[in-house]
């Protein structure tokens, strides 16, 4: 049903079934999305999501290479990788040792995360949190090693850049004061995954721990625990995670900080640990017929400045939703929901920086096709 | 021939014949242009036309996909629609009924207005009328609901966004005054289409009303009749259509309104009605050489405003070729044309907008590959 | 192994046979490249190439076509050639004569002139002459005509833009002024290539000489020289030119010039000469183990302004690297290179330009993967 998902999750299967497919794949998802409440900017019909996907595999040889584009997407290239945000992914898989049960992985590829709201088809994730939106890494250029301890257990290590633009532009981008900061010489992150299976793949684990850094001797530290079940009806995951950043370049709690201080400097904020619990589930509650929800809360702590202090911005978000599968065998659905997403401040970052809520009503449909 | 023509002008066919194929086509014009004249710009070979095309369908199920790519069009979404200018059509056509005579197409798709000079495969189409180029949002994302009423009858709801930029982007863009104008809440447009076939195929009509808005309370209309015939060695199309903008925000005729009214504060006209006359001719003169003509003429009047009146501004086009088909089996052709464009003010406008005339010679060859 | 070089350097083959291939092709390579030395900048993990290629033919048709793009570049359309970066080549190929012995190619095209390091597939260039990525323009909208005089020889008119922006474009780009020149009417380029095979194809050759302008009255001439080995274990190029610009639209040498004059209005230099070697080797010294070197000497000349003189500026690279293809029958590679460039200034231009020299090491892997 959903074979990005499969995959990434499965990657080491078997002795030699592991490179067994060939796939052409479409991702579409549109809507009519309809903002509520009187400051709110004009509906629209919105092209959501439309990636395209091939996957090929040498038959013979234990290789295999896997493209996926954005295709609503400049194809420029940026400056520090020179590869385009057009392109999710465009790596070559190697498998190798005696058993086959080591691979490695190379190019532009998915960061390897236990998060399986980011691990779940773009096709199928109507909102994301800002976990997923402004934290991670996406898709970067970088090298995985994986392998395959038991049939129901892997471990990864995995090294790409940090970032996709350069300290420099990072700075250019935001338009803040570097305040003496410079450009660490390798701004490479690392990051440790293990997956494994539980009660006959009802259970899925996803954990991963990661190190990186962009500013020299600013090291950023997360810990991420993906955990997904699979039952008859009733499907879902649920996410934790905890980041450090010693620089927050990811620029999610900044803009607060900067507001309250009040600084004509604006810089990045240092020392920021946010943390995250995001839930989905869904239920077809008639055959063909299924109920979503999604929600998810994060907050953001200033780990230093006391004044500041913990959990002084939250955002949070609550998603219901129906949707509709015409066709038993085709992953297309027609759907609506709605979604509720607030910013909040709290403490001394409260006085300077107003809540904001927004909501959503949105009609569409979405369709994963398996061209090939 | 004309695969693209063919799909839309019987869009429904037959129970079960309809989504019977699978179509990966290249749509390619390439051209020495010279423009002609003192002060003409330099001549250039240019890609004219360059276009990528899949379109697939599923055996058993009442389903089909059509994709289309300008090959030379950035792939960067806009901000109001998450669509690029370079995708044309990304559309799921979905089959439905009891004698499966209705058909719902979501997702980015042409404007299904009666209008064969659109209509006809951007190959062919050497130099389009100010109504293509500028009055018709040509693709955008919508819904259709197509009703086969008899095997030569069918009708065609389509509700589409009325711009693919935002009321605000629109103004940037143009850099003019609001003058009090705000956004409409659902800028969205109405497309009640029909469509014949008679004398054996012969002869088939496409006409089309619209009603749109983008601005608050101010609304555009449109009625649009084409006819094309299809005789042995003589083809052809003429278009007629009249429209009313309540506010000109295609601007065509504003620039030289701004111009006669020399105000500093520059803006959309309005209650403008633009009327049109599209006229095509093909003769196969000798077995595989054809003879083409293409006439235009186009008038802006001012409904309200007496001083400025009716038929200030034309835009008249005259195209003359010749083709060679040098493959009977292949729609591939040489062609050399010479085109002439007018565009001329009259009275109050007339005075302050100088007359532009331009001529070009353009040498070159185009291909419609069907690569599968 | 290397199809692109193959088609090109063998275009015409005997009758029937010149057509009879269909080919999907991937382009990627990717490295770590660490800049060394204190100022360098950070390291990253960069997508050095990556491009997509699909060439078809009819199978009972002299017909066939050729498409090849860039993944990492933009496809927004340039205004003077209404052609994208993105696209390197989209032509069609149309064989004809009573022997089927000549043929035309329309479209987007490779530049036709006997340089081997252009000829040579991309994946396998790890560092470019300024030549290739400076002097030449690669890929132009054009035709060329091809006639095989025998199974070794073919000669090839080719007609192009000389650039893909206009005369203005080029000033608005680089900021300089005009200082009187003005565009050209007719800015296309005339290239004549001679390819010939000896020893049983162990040696090509692959001459050509161009002519071309894009202002008024100021041409621009080269002459290319270009050779190729393939021996068992053991294979190279050496590639000569000399080119003579009536002004320096390349802008290689200007910049130096520029600083040297001091002059506040910057411009492009007038008759300036390039010349270079070019030298790439080879070695495969245990199975699927190669050694590999590149060598370039570039210098410039100023033909008129004797203060200035011969040789003012020099281009200088060396490259050497190991690499080792762990699957036979795969285009893949592991590499590591060295790689050091030096930019050297004599005379009177060196006192006011530094030298520059820089030194890389990159680690990293090629694919060509041969899809379909």
């Amino acid at each position: 049903q959903d074979s990005l998902k499969e995959q990434r999750s499965t990657l080491i299967k078997t002795n030699n079934t592991f490179l067994d497919y060939v796939d052409i794949n479409l991702l579409l998802r549109s809507s009519l999305d309809i903002p509520l409440g009187g400051d709110a900017p004009p509906a629209a019909i919105r092209m959501k999501e439309m990636r395209f996907e091939v996957r090929g595999d040498l038959p013979t040889i234990p290789l295999a290479y896997r493209l996926r584009f954005r295709l609503n997407r400049t194809s420029e290239q940026r400056a520090f990788d020179n590869a385009p945000g057009a392109i999710d992914i465009a790596l070559v898989d190697y498998q190798f040792g005696k058993r086959k049960n080591w691979v490695v992985s190379v190019g532009k590829q998915a960061a390897y995360v236990g998060s399986w709201e980011f691990e779940n088809n773009p096709t199928y994730e109507y909102e994301y949190s800002e976990f997923v939106n402004n934290q991670l890494n996406l898709f970067a250029m970088g090298i995985r090693l994986g392998y395959q301890i038991s049939p129901t257990q892997t471990v990864h290590l995995q090294v790409q850049n940090t970032f996709n633009e350069s300290f420099d532009r990072l700075y250019e981008l935001s338009g803040y004061n570097k305040t003496g900061r410079t450009a660490s010489k390798l701004p490479l992150g690392l990051i440790l995954a293990w997956q494994g299976k539980f009660f006959g793949d009802k259970l899925q684990t996803f954990y991963s721990g990661n190190l990186s850094q962009v500013a020299k001797n600013e090291v950023n530290q997360s810990l991420v625990l993906g955990h997904k079940w699979n039952l008859k009806s009733f499907t879902g995951y649920l996410d934790l995670h905890t980041s450090n950043f010693g620089v927050d370049y990811v620029n999610i709690a900044s803009p607060s900080i900067n507001n309250y201080r009040n600084n004509p400097v604006r810089t990045y904020a240092s020392d920021i640990n946010y943390k995250a619990a995001i839930l989905r589930l869904n239920y077809e509650f008639v055959p063909r017929f299924f109920l979503t929800a999604k929600f998810f809360f994060e907050t953001a702590s200033d780990r230093k400045d006391n004044t500041i202090g913990k959990n002084f911005r939250d955002n949070i978000g609550l998603l219901g939703g129906l949707e509709f599968q015409p066709i038993k065998s085709q992953n297309m659905r027609m759907f609506g929901y709605f979604f509720n997403n607030q910013k909040k401040y709290h403490g001394v970052v409260g006085a300077a920086n107003p809540d904001i809520s927004s909501n959503m009503v949105s009609l569409g449909f979405f369709y994963f096709v398996n061209v090939l």
